[in-house]
């Protein structure tokens, strides 16, 4: 089985399974590929490798705390490793800590395919962010293998380390870490110096793992939702046109502290109230124009910090996201622009300090077209929608063309112990990528 | 000089002094008292002594760290018991740690008037709170020794200890502190067990030191105002009216955390901004009827409190201040019926706990109108007010008539190193003190 190899005949099948996007109309009459034309998942051991993965950072409540560099990381690090062998990789550790499994191509001059997700978890997370899109892309290479399908280009599953903390893995494999961001402690305790070395990584020769532009003919990620649009509107494929870019400030609001007894209403200048008419403020400006753009006020601190005495200075954070940044950009401007207003109505003043700028990722329009097709083929409903949520797909967008694929978040809860997506859910997925990869192996 | 009589002719022309006050006007033609018939205080000497008192726990930036039971609040207390002794006065320390500097009456039958206030500050306070109104006791009781005048009643000047951090020394004076009251840790890091014993006071047996009903004819206090309303209005003496009740309650706000990034603005049931509208409620609640009612949100925490995370969880602190217990229910009534609305705004839910719970305490009718008239014979401007801010003051008004004396702060700012009281209004208040004290000791 080993010997044999990806036809002609069945590319040409796959190939045509692109075309029924609407994006590409001119070819919009190609045959349908039939379904029988491509193996499928086996999605009774996709789900069982994730119910072993299960047991590394278990935690009592349900869910997982399997924080990048933990001893329950590198544990389940380790079953990831048995389980790519197992489907008959290659496996090795890159400088950057990543774990790599590797299949040949029939044509070794052709740059690799990444197919890959993470499997480390935000403290007291779920069982399925990340993991689905690790064991789903171990399972496509699994099946492949079983199949005697060799592809075209080189295919690589990539686990990247420490997605949670910041993406530190797919970063570390397609930048230059500074000295400064080595040194970052981790929630683990270690900096990700510290961290790579801890998973068996080389920090000191980052430059063998790095990434050249060019150098990967195209990276897909499996994915949970992790918000509630295809469970609300009962689609079992998200097609996802993109990661938003994110920006975050700290905001310093500085009013005058005085004691809440013997201040009138009206000499306070009271830095919680001007805080709490921008937050009411930052909802209406978001929600004023049509689109999916968020924002949010998740932290905040009144200082004193007392039940008697009138905040003198809060401090929160503002975030906003969208696929768009010339629309982020707008939306700040339109909230700092009110915020002066607003401070003003009790002698309040603003400061806006920025700390996060991702820029918005947009996935390949080709590689969308095939994930829709490979839908489309397999029977499965879907839609179009962006990723609100950072992947380390938008480190990949740098050097190469990338595509994500979401399954659905029950009531789109993530990041908790109640995360759940469905068995027949998981398998579509990974139906889905496996898919989707022939057809880029066959037209990149 | 000390065998010196306050003579009945005396007697009379203080208490003639009472009755300017419009409260009794069926008295209102009675001669007004010439003002050299009462001796004034030493305004040079009263304001050294504060200038000797600032030496403990002072601030490099300005004003005094002199937190109860440390180190400052123990050495400065040391230099009251010396100014008191150089006042001719009995110096002693009771069994809750309280100063006792006393002089005996003519009549010692006769109850003893207190008069008195504190000297220990918060972390990082002012030169002027509790210390005005110490040294100001004092320097009345030397007044009256240098004019040799002997009050009919006992006199006792009293530094209560800890004001700051809930008027333990007058609390343990005027009550049964419970066993978990004792066991509180103050912000010294001591329980007020352990400090009482630092302060040379016998917690083992308080019932010794405690004051029953009737025991006290009155008690005086002179303060600073802590708020701006003498400043603004350019009034030299405030009578106070009374100490307003004061509720704190913890509320919680419970919605839903989600992923900032993938939950839609319409699916969020974000406990931040429902923190916001309720904050921005509770102004428009408590500025809406007349009155010098006030309403704080001091502290604000949003669980689990980061960038990228709704709040699903809010708790901040609400405290509703006034002279008139009803009217502080009432707007609370008001504030929890609208709570709900704006909860249900967004699926939002609110608890409130109650954890502060001090009734009002109105001043002696009587007093107000000697001090008024005491202020009036002096030359002084006035104008009645509430005290904001809780004092010592409060606790006495449960076992005796007290009343209270207020002297401007610039700009109203207190509890800070910028709290400021002029020398002059500082000395105003100290003879407004020692006069009221001869009104209150002829006619009670």
């Amino acid at each position: 089985m080993s010997s044999h190899q990806w036809s002609r005949r069945e590319f040409g099948t796959a190939v045509a399974g692109i075309f029924g996007a609407s994006l590409l109309p001119r070819l919009a009459h190609a045959q349908p590929a039939p379904r029988w034309a491509l193996p499928n998942v086996n999605g009774a051991r996709l789900n069982a490798h994730l119910e072993q993965l299960h047991a590394f950072g278990k935690n009592p409540q349900g869910g997982v705390s399997r924080v990048a560099y933990t001893d329950a990381d590198r544990d389940a690090r380790v079953l990831v490793q048995q389980l790519l062998r197992d489907a008959k990789l290659d496996v090795s550790i890159d400088a950057a800590g990543n774990i790599i499994g590797r299949r040949a191509g029939s044509d070794p001059s052709r740059p690799c395919i990444i197919i890959g997700s993470h499997i480390d978890s935000v403290p007291e997370g779920g069982n399925y962010d990340g993991q689905v899109g690790s064991m789903g892309a171990i399972e496509v290479a699994q099946t492949l293998g079983e199949a005697g399908i060799t592809t075209r280009h080189p295919l690589e599953v990539v686990i990247w380390q420490n997605e949670e903390g910041g993406l530190w893995g797919s970063h570390a494999a397609t930048a230059v870490l500074t000295e400064a961001e080595l040194n970052t402690v981790s929630r683990s305790g270690k900096t990700i110096r510290e961290g790579i070395t801890f998973l068996g990584g080389d920090p000191a020769h980052l430059e063998r793992t790095r990434r050249a532009k060019g150098s990967v003919a195209a990276y897909l990620e499996l994915h949970i939702e992790q918000g509630g649009t295809l469970d609300q509107q009962k689609q079992q494929i998200g097609v996802v046109e993109g990661i938003v870019g994110i920006k975050q400030w700290e905001v310093t609001i500085t009013g005058f502290a005085n004691h809440a007894g013997t201040t009138a209403m009206g000499e306070r200048r009271d830095a919680m109230l001007t805080a709490a008419r921008f937050t009411e403020m930052v909802n209406r400006v978001i929600r004023a124009t049509p689109g999916r753009q968020v924002g949010t006020v998740g932290r905040i601190q009144a200082f004193p910090g007392a039940p008697n005495v009138i905040p003198g200075k809060v401090v929160l954070t503002l975030e906003i996201r969208d696929l768009d940044g010339k629309k982020i950009d707008a939306m700040f401007a339109r909230i700092k622009a009110e915020s002066t207003k607003v401070g003003a109505m009790n002698d309040t003043a603003f400061e806006f300090h920025q700390f996060t700028d991702n820029i918005p990722a947009p996935t390949d329009l080709r590689i969308r077209a095939m994930v829709a097709a490979s839908a489309r083929e397999l029977g499965l409903s879907h839609i179009t929608l962006p990723s609100g949520a950072g992947h380390d797909a938008q480190d990949l967008a740098q050097i190469c063309p990338v595509g994500m694929i979401f399954v659905p978040s029950l009531k789109g809860i993530s990041h908790a112990p109640a995360e759940y997506s469905a068995p027949e859910d998981i398998t579509n997925g990974a139906n889905v990528l496996l898919h989707t990869l022939l057809k880029v192996d066959a037209a990149f």
